[in-house]
């Protein structure tokens, strides 16, 4: 998904991306970056706790990261079972952080949720998804 | 749903069972309950603005709802789109209400989501939350 | 807490500003907004139905909300008492139309929560989130 | 908090009741629980990384706890900065897991949340929360 996301946002012209995992991810990557998407297993209804702990952490940046955009996608075992709660607890602590977020209109309304394996269609919303974020990182971050 | 809902709530012992339209349903009708189960669409990721209605009208016997059993349903356009959310805005209601409520751990943890036209799978489990409730009911009223 | 809202919006150079009771409300004022600001009271940890109403309403004109941008406010009867699950329930539904909202890193993360009279510290934080909203709103409607 | 908590729980007559930090309980305790209460700080709006790592770890257990009964605390640094969410979050995990929770219909709905140092009506409140768990599991367990 990830992979998919990048892509995604590097058809916005200008655009920087860079494809990272929580363990190699530090607090000034996010300094430095305009815009964060995360993506997360479905764990208990909520970002896993490795996620988590990478957000407690960036307790020492906070108020740094105010205004910059933020975006979510998971992967879940199933429908309904999590994987609203799951984006929506990576929302919250872009939130939390005064960061800015957006919906979508038409399903996946909080982010991208795929079951298992990536079909086409949900490869296109990944996509969509990098490429609808990277393009508010432009008008926001001017 | 709610029929397949109150059918498997019927299969335990000694439950009187009664499906109603919110318009129907009073303040009185939720007095005499020992469990309410709800279902409503999933509209904007919140359960719909009439059910919302009947919730703030129930604020005339707040407080003696309390340690009765709640359970939520719901049917929306998609996965990802806003179920979750509607079923927890119901259970929110519930407990901000002092209710007892449960999840279900095998997937559809919340309360039971369906997608337009119910298929075998969904109407099991609309009977299984029945009846799951009308037991906790059952244990929770002695 | 609307009006001193609507003061800080028009703090924002060249920004128009209107106040509106929810039952005055239309889906041509959502259209013609660049941004949308709701304020409800706390009820079972959400929105008023009346509002919720409204955001059913809003079906009509589903989709052509993306991209604007939208914030809450929301005044309750005490402390973790369902202001912050009312709030979010505002966010998700402008969410689910695909709109856009930012958090606050410094406390009322999601939107401005008062109990019973402002205090002048509350009147300042709801002048600062029409403030805040107006500027993203100049910067996401280029 | 914790304290209290137990404290109150200990009033219902032969309830055995253990407290203990995060770091040093397993599973195997969860197993042998008839409830479970979690404290977590307010971090970021969600349960600590820390706490989210045993919910994370507790999938070995996962079905186990189904029909166990949950209730949630937290303590944060302000009013509407993320104390409800924090709940919520612990609840979620809770309900995923199969677990039963009860709301409180007087202010504090989702479980207590107090800032910084308690108060003797929090004290009483933590209390309040330890019984009243305490007495659901005497119901449910039998």
């Amino acid at each position: 998904m990830a992979l998919a996301v990048a892509e995604g946002a590097k058809q916005v012209k200008g655009m920087k991306v860079a494809v990272k995992k929580v363990d190699q991810t530090t607090n000034e990557d996010l300094l430095d970056a305009d815009g964060v998407i995360v993506g997360s297993p479905t764990y208990y209804g909520l970002m896993s706790g490795k996620i988590k702990m990478f957000f407690d952490g960036s307790v020492e940046i906070h108020g740094k990261l105010a205004g910059k955009v933020g975006a979510a996608f998971t992967n879940s075992g199933g429908t309904a079972s999590g994987a609203e709660t799951t984006l929506l607890s990576i929302l919250k602590a872009m939130l939390v952080h005064g960061m800015i977020v957006q919906g979508r209109y038409d399903d996946k309304h909080y982010g991208i949720a795929a079951v298992g394996e990536l079909n086409k269609k949900e490869i296109e919303m990944c996509k969509g998804l990098g490429k609808r974020t990277a393009e508010l990182v432009l008008k926001v971050r001017r």
